[in-house]
């Protein structure tokens, strides 16, 4: 598990470009940062961000560092095609792609969470599908899609999400769900509010483990039915004491 | 593994609603939150109780926040049908059922825990029978029940205890065991006292991981006999040094 | 893994018991129940001992506490019989009787370690030996024999090893080897030298987890030959470092 | 994990045989030391080197200690058969000729790791080779070649390559490749600078622990193809956390 070492301090300035956002949406996101970093979701690469609550055209993401040195001073504002309006200069993520398109496909959408969330691999370059396996993870249902670089950019691609066409098909294989697997590279997560994807990418790599635990066991697995998918998620507890675990207020 | 940031102060103020409360029973109940944290039996979810050592007919729990934040002014008395006594606005377990019925239906049981342990899990799911294959885990017997929610609830089950019915059929199926497993959800734990049932909650999840392994290594397996399955256990050893570890003394 | 809180102070005074025991020898002995903790070889439970530097009939063990809590007035003397020579009324390890009879059958031996490691419980209870797979695990040789309590206490046995005979029948089944498997139960490892035991105890969980790894993936496995397994060891390097982790000088 | 403890000071006095070096050279190789320590590729055995970039026949390297006690004071230069040129009676690293041997081999590499990476040694000894499976183990390629040193020493060896001869018909085995694994040992990895071989050596130990968890899941594996495999890497960003991590600025 990585360690978190900075703490995070909503009373930090934003500066003019957030003048008019509410600071707690900020401190949310950074902590966002450190608590996947925390929780071994994220390593040194992939990214959460946010839909802008100032203007739904618009996306927030941190500068391109890793997630567990984010600050409040690192925010940068993207628009739907995910150029950036205000990086001044400093790095951006090259696959920031993932979340502009994701949230042009869907308005329901608020936050996305790409990792390489490494149990959830495995079940990108085999056959059976990543499935709900237990209550928490009941947002999987089941079973995840699995988008194949391959069949949009051929044989001769290079793995990443590198532009907007790239970012539209992986949307388009999400459709209606909440994750999609990216093959031999990782995930994306989408949710309706930025605690409810932070929950459902650190339970999707739970969910991951105990499935391929069951498949260890052998024999049949009991997955959860249709209805039981749809349980409704408490996601404030958890999101509470996980920023305390990183030292966010 | 969870870490356990707050320390336990048993010198703290209990407060009127306690002032008939040995407190040392009120650090060992808040102690045994961060200790199951911890040793990753409790992740934000989850919790423990015990019979009041006043009333046989109330348990103590903490309010509904994560184990690991748990501190000696969050207690909660309820009675029996798992009506809160002075909750006083504070928010309480949902699934607070299991323990008031397993208290109901077994008057020698004083403590109960209600976790997700994540390697259990898969057992709950698949046909092989959770046993005991390590003198630690020698309570687990033979193999352990699996309560499945559909059989009382229906297909159309939201996979949580929400009620006393359901709270007393996962009663019934624990029977006179230590643990029931809780199909795709979790397990619970009763002991006669809490030492006991901390430890059978932590040995439980050890006995599956290695039940796990020797499943991976192939061919038969070599379970305890019904004998020594009956085996005396000390669990004041690794009280002691769990109490030290989470920082209560 | 376990976190050692304490730290281990040699200037600390050993008592009149001790007076002519160098006292480097005595820290070394703390340290070891410190690292064995720190590097998941011991829970809660478990021991090491070492033979009495002053007296080869003698050895010394720390009172019956978790590991990680040891500390130099802990030190407890024992004859080969494991009858205490001074624990004053402190409480003693139930099954200090593999020390001493391992002491006893095993003239070379002075330093001894029993644990509940758990990647090594496995091959305990299953049909594959424990063999040497990698040049770290050299001491575990073509196999390692495995004690089954059942076939000198009979069925009706309590798994553990409560006296003297139970003790001999351990130390003929480890034979001249470093290590034996207790069904169901731990294991019991010996070397030459404290430092040596402590390695040993440590990479026999190391070559358990390689080897399930390696069963896993399936096919025959390439193990150490008979003349690699003599492999001559550094154990100082791990030894120095051990030490610094834990806190000891 | 282990637990990197020293802070590394850049400002430390190199002394007088590095006063042509590049201090930050030096604080990379020191903190290379304590990164793969702390991302468990390096125990207490295993080593980093980097060529000397004073004098491309020599390699830097520290003396014979745990990697993750590393300070600037402990730097050996030695020329590429692996004689020591300041070693002042310190000890040095018995297997330093697999470092010396790649960079005589191989004039493009510039870093080199030897470890003991745990979960790789099963591919060492099984028959399936370790290959890229997911985007940032692409320089594994279509297979990781084994080297069987008693191919080279016969039967009768001991495991470890001791001199120039066994370091040579290693580096062969190397060939142009990244990674050559060496049975029932561990591996070397070679890159084009200290970061990128530190990148390789974490993310080989990554990759494989996603291939052992797909073999897991069952049925074909969807492996990086020829193309993909050539994948450009970015190794600053997870170099300056790594960095942050253990302390190093």
């Amino acid at each position: 598990m990585t360690q978190v070492s900075k703490s995070i301090d909503g009373a930090q300035d934003l500066g003019p470009d957030y003048a008019d956002l509410d600071s707690a949406v900020a401190v949310d996101l950074v902590a966002a940062n450190h608590i996947l970093a925390h929780n071994g979701v994220l390593d040194s690469f992939g990214h959460v961000s946010i839909r802008d609550p100032r203007n739904p055209n618009q996306y927030l993401q941190i500068q391109a560092i890793a997630p567990r040195d984010a600050a409040i001073s690192d925010l940068i504002t993207f628009d739907l095609d995910s150029n950036a309006i205000n990086a001044r200069g400093r790095p951006i993520n090259r696959e920031r792609f993932i979340h502009g398109q994701i949230y042009k496909m869907r308005p329901d959408v608020k936050a996305v969470v790409h990792s390489h969330s490494p149990t959830v691999i495995p079940f990108s370059v085999t056959e059976k599908p990543l499935r709900a396996i237990f209550h928490n993870g009941h947002f999987l249902g089941q079973g995840t899609p699995v988008w194949e670089i391959r069949d949009h950019a051929g044989e001769q691609n290079n793995m990443l999400v590198l532009n907007n066409e790239l970012g539209r098909s992986l949307a388009e294989k999400l459709g209606k769900g909440s994750v999609v697997l990216m093959r031999g590279h990782g995930n994306a997560v989408a949710g309706p509010d930025l605690k409810t994807a932070v929950f459902r990418a650190i339970y999707t790599e739970v969910n991951a483990k105990l499935q391929m635990q069951a498949v260890m066991l052998g024999g049949p697995v009991n997955f959860l039915n249709e209805y039981e998918q749809q349980k409704l998620q408490n996601v404030d507890r958890p999101w509470d004491t996980w920023k305390k675990q990183v030292g966010a207020v």
